[in-house]
């Protein structure tokens, strides 16, 4: 008689993102006549770049003839975007990372679902509060975080490492000590960074307990500030206590492309001296069969000359989107924070209204669709989210619409 | 202190298929000067029809412009692409099957090693001896199987079902009582198939036991026999125990383009109630950001008249290879199966050779690379896989040379 895994009945509501669409959408058929602005799931707006779309193009005709087509890709990725890789991202920040050690996946989101599943069942997690929803929940699908408590809405066997007013959203070191420490800087949802100097003080934390950091670097290119780390092996002694991951999707458009990366280096080993990159290979080449050819060539083109100056531009513009929300809200009275050195806006609810009463507020009142901060977690409640992902043009009447509620 | 999943410790040795290409990696480096004939992994050589090349440049340029460019996709697949599977590999069938039990994936491989993941870590599976190596590996990883026994190649909590020459390569029902059963037909190795009548007592048995089948079509587009069934819910029944998986490389040649499918009937529940499609809708939205829109779109277009033409006509080409390889061995005096409704071929080794010692013979003396049938499990020792995705002209060449051997 089968049964299911259990673990996956006590995740609480569903995917917090697939309740955001859920209620966008019943709003959109309630009231036809309103246009709705959507500045909530980080879905980018602004079409591929061209030199994007031409090296797709050029992949695709190789996928047409005999002579150039491409079956089964090897297992870590094509080695001509593996290469361009360590050389854009790592190489050039005078950074030790070599193409055996980068693992092309099909994105970010993935690979952060996933990676749990090469450490121990009772290995404890640490997470941010608020947090990218994906964490916590495929520890909870794998049963590594204990039972839910809906009052408080914590898990008991996870270490929450709260992102508050208070400390500048940034987590301070936990005092019991985690296995796996999930970091994203900058960061989703809160949209801030750290520095260097406290990345450091992370690696070296993880490095004296012996904890592993799955460093989620997605929104990197935001980075313009010249202290803030755009990877963690910048900070000495990442290579023996980090994984990172990254993303094609919020530096070049590819949401619906799907395209990103985990690095693992050679030298991060347990405590028994199992090295994590031959395992993290064998679930790769066991459970994964590899990113499009195509869309590996249209990663490779992102490093082009072209493609950088291309995919800057729509940094730069959605940045400007950033701008306009954060001096909008700021201009209407708001407590915001975030949208520097990322593309996402972290505003404290009016008048002490919890995230979903205003998430309808919004809706009801300005028909723009935002997150809720509770969705990412307890500390996250009285919170809200506005991405800089939308057009100029929606992002400048979406602020206009909530300046005038 | 971080410990590894010590699961992924009991593996023996590396990824079959990863074995195979250094063997045939290191023949070439030492022989520069020989031209060696690939028919080992079931990978396809001819390129990507000319309507699904249309459809990809379309779908590329509708992603250039921001009027069209599509980011995050629906979770469950794009409905245009759910809708014409329904029509076309079920509704034609007569077989009900609704767009919102399919699931769109990157492909049959990430979904048969990810399925597990929503059942009971205490369910036991059962497998065919010989079998796709993914389906026992990925139980293995989440430690379902028990220990390893090196003498024999079997694990101590997998319940294997053999496939020989004396049952026609066809599973019989198994003696122990499974929680979930792999079937994969027409079946990668051997090639074999079962017919309609067969199949339903593998489903009624399913029902009267309580066990879920993973029923694995990737095959299906290469049965030409009137009563082999295309899909397993053809059988009644099947939509209370079964979930399909299906992929669009062998049928289109989309290994390098990475697309398939998942089918859980909202009928299917477990013994307390559970119902398994929400449950791989959340894995599927929690863990998984979908298939590129391009390559849903080309997807699509396998379904179009001109794809569905020019489809049938790359799989008659590889038929054709199957027939000459399997006249040719039967000609040279080899023991042959399959080949018929699929595009491998199971041969026995001569003279009581191992699987690898003819793997190193052939590879050595032809210069041809197939699979050993060990590889695949216990009972497929003493035989060996070649597979009909070559070019027409390497296959003639490859048996040319077996003959002479």
């Amino acid at each position: 008689m089968f049964k299911v895994n259990d673990n996956y009945l006590k995740l609480p509501g569903s995917y917090l993102f697939s309740t955001v669409a859920r209620k966008d959408r019943e709003f959109r058929a309630a009231h036809p006549d309103k246009k709705v602005i959507k500045l909530s799931i980080g879905d980018v707006t602004q079409p591929l770049a061209p030199a994007i779309i031409d090296s797709l193009h050029k992949a695709v005709d190789e996928m047409s003839k005999a002579e150039t087509f491409k079956g089964y890709a090897p297992d870590l990725g094509y080695e001509f975007l593996r290469n361009a890789i360590v050389e854009n991202d790592y190489k050039s920040r005078e950074v030790d990372v070599s193409a055996d050690e980068i693992f092309v996946s099909d994105g970010a989101k993935s690979d952060s679902a996933n990676i749990q599943e090469i450490f121990a069942l009772d290995n404890k997690i640490a997470v941010c509060d608020p947090v990218y929803p994906v964490y916590v929940d495929s520890n909870v699908m794998a049963g590594r975080t204990g039972t839910y408590d809906k009052e408080t809405g914590l898990w008991s066997d996870v270490i929450y490492m709260p992102c508050l007013e208070a400390n500048g959203f940034a987590p301070e070191l936990p005092k019991e000590t985690p296995d796996i420490i999930y970091l994203c800087f900058p960061n989703n949802p809160t949209g801030a960074t750290i520095k260097k100097s406290m990345l450091q003080d992370w690696v070296d934390y993880a490095n004296r307990v012996g904890a592993v950091i799955i460093y989620d670097a997605a929104y990197e290119a935001y980075i313009s500030e010249a202290d803030v780390p755009h990877t963690i092996y910048e900070c000495e002694g990442a290579r023996t206590c980090a994984i990172e991951l990254k993303s094609f999707s919020k530096n070049a458009g590819f949401t619906g492309t799907r395209l990103g990366y985990t690095v693992v280096p050679k030298d991060l080993k347990a405590a028994d001296g199992t090295a994590l990159n031959p395992l993290w290979a064998r679930r790769h080449g066991t459970k994964f069969n590899g990113a499009p050819y195509i869309v590996q060539r249209a990663g490779e083109a992102v490093y082009s000359d072209a493609g950088k100056a291309e995919t800057k531009a729509q940094i730069a513009y959605y940045m400007n989107n950033a701008k306009v929300i954060y001096e909008g809200l700021k201009d209407a009275g708001y407590s915001v924070s975030g949208g520097v050195n990322a593309p996402y806006i972290w505003l404290k609810t009016p008048d002490h209204m919890s995230s979903w009463d205003f998430f309808d507020y919004l809706l009801e009142k300005a028909n723009v669709v935002g997150t809720p901060g509770s969705g990412f977690g307890p500390s996250g409640e009285g919170y809200f989210r506005l991405t800089a992902f939308g057009t100029y043009e929606n992002t400048v009447e979406a602020i206009d619409r909530i300046k005038k509620m």
